[in-house]
């Protein structure tokens, strides 16, 4: 089958990639859309040494179990289910899990994925498949108020106007009247703006100081010296971005702010798929592109451009770049 | 009047100090004991830019206010009360504050050292004057449960064998029944092993991962390294340790473990003087040395020293290296 593949010479398309086989409690499904996102570039670059097919956002539809024809996301984490962390509810940490197209496990970026029938999700026919591609972003998103108490009065910045800073801002906002996205770029600041959302480029961050809350979405080294500055003694910052290597930093400020720095990370899919099926969150002006599997590569190199948002693989196999995709086959 | 003054050139004992004049709302408290703590040999490293008299663990007695005539402990944060910090009831965060010895504001390591007055607390009977210099590092390990909630089942490790990591192993002691000290010196490690407190030594602690909470008490930039690698997912990291400079510094496993980090610094005064006054906690085998304060540098360097607890300044005048001093004049 098709599949871009991540192996020590980068990012390859391959067309003879053999179709993964189900383990015990996996079903195979065939991918419609898949989202290039921050840690598939970090990936590319390094991050976490991972070697396989790519890809952690997707929608596609169930060729077997109880979701069988029917369109479906997949949560990202294949926790093994018995061990002590597991029975604890902390599945998304188990330590024997693998994470599709992340540790040790094919992702999304093919023809077919397989994925544990538990980590599936129906997606309601509100939300269209290209939308669908978010709901594993969004949940990520979803999980900072899981986390932390966001309360109306809270003043929150989110750091990066990105792809996720973008879904983070729109969460908060629903819970928060101070939320602001400091960023880089006036444009994607543009896009918040249009959303009701308030935004101040990153020269102009020093106003905005003394915030509740800061969550770090640069995907960035940048991102926590800032979010230090930024942040009240006693306030929070949440931490999204993860980057490879290390970095120089300077702690004390945490301790003599007393600043509580939280990582961040996968969160509730059902918390998502509501919010897109109500039309809470906006995602279809974040799709700066749609590219065919077979222009992969092409796709991996628009997603790292500046000042691109979201890149989606079609790999329907249905659909050229410059065609609109016909409907999907089921579920609308 | 005597002091120990933090200059360009590295620490000084003068003879010649001025007598510090009180600021509206401070008295004056005539030193009797001043304890050396890791942020003096830090700030001497050059964290903080301090420049002026250090100390800011003390015991005197106070020459004016209410207290006057009393033996007295001074909090450290001298705020300014009126700010919007300041009114919200983070005064320890004040952002126009001084801190004794640290910032702005000489400290205790003198005849003489001017507090706010509504920094005092007076100190009880029940505690001698040796004690009561630990009641402010004492109340920095109090600080710990009023950030967090801990419960009897926690699995805790304390990072670090030393003066500070000896009183919150012991505060903490009173809260988890699951409490391991993780440190480098066996015979630092014994004195907790006396108190009833489980130990390991540093090359051991791969037993220990998985903990519910790691506290910092390292003072080293080993430390946040360590408590990344033995805290479970979606555990909480106590940050104590602050170093002067920048260290590096991988953040990606906070995020995909989604670890918390907790600044954590002063704490409440009332709840260490009370642990004190009813033998909850144990100081007096912590006291490594007592130097009269014109012997101060030396002092300073015997703190220094590997396998040194505290190390005590007797500014009473009264008493040489030799001598046992004699009991304090009122108080007791």
């Amino acid at each position: 089958m098709r599949a871009l593949v991540l192996g020590d010479d980068g990012v390859t398309l391959r067309t003879d990639w053999p179709e993964p086989t189900p383990a015990p409690g996996e079903v195979l499904v065939k991918v419609l859309r898949a989202g290039i996102c921050e840690t598939d570039l970090q990936l590319i670059r390094g991050y976490h040494g991972f070697r396989g097919v790519l890809g952690h956002e997707f929608v596609g539809i169930a060729l077997g179990g109880a979701f069988e024809g029917q369109r479906v996301a997949g949560e990202i984490n294949c926790s093994c289910g018995t061990c002590e962390t597991c029975r604890g509810g902390r599945t998304h940490h188990c330590p024997h899990r693998t994470v599709l197209g992340i540790l040790k496990h094919d992702g999304a970026f093919a023809a077919r994925v397989a994925v544990p029938e538990r980590n599936l999700h129906a997606v309601p026919d509100a939300i269209d498949s290209d939308a669908a591609v978010f709901i594993e972003p969004l949940a990520a998103a979803f999980q900072i108020p899981a986390q932390l108490a966001i309360s109306r009065d809270d003043r929150v910045i989110v750091l990066g106007d990105g792809r996720l800073g973008n879904l983070c801002a729109q969460v908060l906002s629903a819970l928060s009247d101070h939320v602001v996205v400091i960023g880089k770029h006036r444009q994607k600041l543009d896009r918040l703006n249009a959303l009701g959302i308030d935004t101040t480029l990153v020269d102009d961050r020093a106003a905005h100081a003394g915030a509740d809350v800061v969550v770090d979405c640069t995907g960035s080294e940048t991102g926590i010296p800032t979010a230090i500055e930024l942040v009240r003694p006693r306030g929070t910052i949440v931490l999204k971005t993860t980057i490879a290597g290390t970095q120089e930093l300077s702690l004390a400020p945490v301790v003599v702010d007393e600043i509580t720095i939280a990582g961040s990370r996968c969160g509730p899919f059902d918390v998502a798929i509501d919010a897109l099926a109500n039309g809470l969150v906006e995602v279809a002006t974040l799709i700066s592109d749609t590219f065919d599997l077979s222009d992969g590569l092409r796709a991996l190199e628009r997603a790292a451009e500046p000042g691109v948002m979201k890149v989606l693989l079609d790999a329907s196999d249905r659909c050229g770049v410059a065609q609109p995709p016909p409907q999907d086959p089921v579920g609308r």
